[in-house]
């Protein structure tokens, strides 16, 4: 069993955004040399998501709207807003996963037509890490 | 270590369905020959999840009422409906989740008492793909 | 390729309530003697969660005020409250997750500077379990 692990880095230039990184990923499997697995993708920060959905801008836009709808941003309104104004972020993050687990066949992602994997990002400016984690043969 | 592939269709009558999948998993299970591992089951289209829970029938309904209270169908409600109308799909995955990862032990999917595995269509009458993929030995 | 299996068991005082569980989950990987893999935590019951986020009192009183809006209890509002009440526990467990996959690296739970485990219960006071398997080398 042969094991990888990288990391990615990414500071946004807004609070709330959503990066596409399959192509980083890949990337990281074909450095692996690991052919037949599992990729295990998570942000490294409880603020932040890794999701699989589409690239598509307008369903991004969706997606910032509608978890600013089920967990909106507020400076008073959560408990966790001592000395800090992120407490959406956390519930953000909930919604939308920590990590994904992706088979690697043949040395691809094993993905379908439409899968992309994306950053999540709901308290940025600042500096955050992804880890990307593979193991197989 | 030895892996193993396999795929499973769906073409679902209605445009929102669950449908059980335990043992189509654990069928793949007892084909991979794999003894203890990890198995991963994902939907491969990003308008439909899999997930873990109790296989009762009211409790389904909940689901997928609550889904369209959290998510509503609308044609005319999201920036992603630009000649489609599955906006609400793409959100309703992302709360019932792409994946589940499930330990094998002694070559059986390693369940609690009452956990079961779902693909849940949320834009289905067209056909659909699960991605089963087991490490182990 | 080595695996390793525990459970660990909890009998929460309240009907909701969140467990902080690194510990127990870094001390079963130094049990497995496995220094590169991945390890799986998932709850075994339908009603329960593992996740992974802050480890701040005041977020976790935001995550239980949150759940019980998007998922109110009620004993009549559910269909899967036939003989049962606990049809809120299964929603707000979707929200949180199953299960969670942490890298293993050199032997540690390779975590972000704030990352910690949970076990979020949703329909205590009786006895319950979480899987953790491990693979790897």
């Amino acid at each position: 069993m042969k094991s990888f692990r990288k990391e990615l880095f990414f500071t946004t230039d807004k609070r709330y955004q959503l990066i596409h990184i399959t192509d980083a990923v890949q990337k990281a499997v074909n450095e692996s040399g690991i052919k037949e697995g599992l990729c295990l993708v998570n942000a490294m920060h409880i603020t932040a998501s890794v999701f699989i959905n589409d690239n598509e801008s307008g369903l991004h836009q969706d997606y910032l709207e509608w978890l600013e709808k089920l967990a909106p941003y507020s400076r008073e309104g959560y408990h966790h807003n001592v000395g800090e104004d992120n407490g959406d972020a956390h519930l953000k993050r909930q919604i939308m996963g920590r990590e994904v687990v992706v088979a690697i066949t043949n040395g691809k992602l094993d993905f379908g037509p439409w899968e992309a994997i994306f950053y999540g990002e709901f308290d940025g400016r600042r500096k955050k890490r992804v880890l990307i984690k593979i193991i197989g043969e």
